[in-house]
């Protein structure tokens, strides 16, 4: 029907959780269903845009012990969240080699919101999927949520995946 | 990949421009970005679970300088109501029939809101799509929209899909 393929963008983000690696469990959940519900097995119809945004703030947690000294300290911290983000970003990519469907992955940092809204437009994907840990009213309030944001000002149609019950974690605000 | 088909619902309605036949913009517009972008050329893999929700008042609106004196009046009426209602319905099936799609379609009467989740926790589709007027804040106020009570509400995921500004008829809260 359409020759172009339905480019579907899915924005990505590492897990909170101590030792799980690499990609959110809200993530994974949203790129999993949308390729076992809307690409299924038409591979040639679609093409992945996978982003992911770093948070620096957020990303320099871990160093909140460290004692920089000299500027190779940051290089090497910049290095490892260079690292990071690929190790993320390769998840992805593998999963859609393996299944046979084209992707894009690709890195930015910045305010997740912000530079998912910019990159929609930049980009003009025909769907966003963004995953989301399903949250309720309070827990909202502190944690704030980007997939609201998006569904509230993206320029393309977007899908909100929420996280399963069975799939929270202790701490319903880890991911 | 799956076995199932995917089971998109789609919530359509009447158009309230006088002259515009049946189906009222944004819903053809969400519907027919499901087919484009979602289901492109996959016709085997997805379901359209078409659902009308007759909102009894408002289809009395045209009655409102009638007059009733015999309980044939009523039922009159409630015949035009229903063969509205197909005439609506009509036109999805017969599209997914020209495509080759395998549709159901069924009309019920209530708040479209209420219906709609109803509907949902019944049948339990993979997704539902509906279609938005894309208003503003503040034209929002006065006449609510079902598309934002969805996507809190709906126990599936829910793709908003806004009319485009160009399809717009001279005032915005037409459809």
């Amino acid at each position: 029907m359409a020759e172009q393929p339905t480019r579907l963008m899915v924005a990505v983000n590492e897990s909170t959780l101590k030792g799980y690696p690499h990609a959110s469990i809200s993530c994974r959940g949203a790129f999993e269903w949308a390729l076992k519900k809307i690409v299924r097995d038409n591979v040639a119809g679609f093409k992945l845009l996978v982003l992911h945004v770093q948070v620096p703030d957020e990303d320099g947690f871990d160093d909140m012990d460290s004692i920089y000294a000299s500027p190779e300290d940051f290089r090497s911290m910049k290095n490892r969240d260079r690292i990071r983000g690929l190790h993320l970003l390769e998840f992805f990519v593998n999963r859609c080699y393996e299944i046979g469907v084209a992707c894009e992955a690709w890195i930015k940092k910045g305010d997740p919101k912000e530079v998912i809204l910019h990159e929609i437009r930049r980009v003009q994907p025909d769907l966003l999927v963004v995953g989301s840990r399903g949250l309720g009213p309070f827990q909202r309030v502190f944690v704030g949520t980007v997939s609201e944001f998006c569904l509230k000002h993206a320029e393309c149609p977007v899908i909100v995946i929420k996280r399963r019950p069975e799939e929270t974690p202790q701490d319903p605000v880890d991911d």
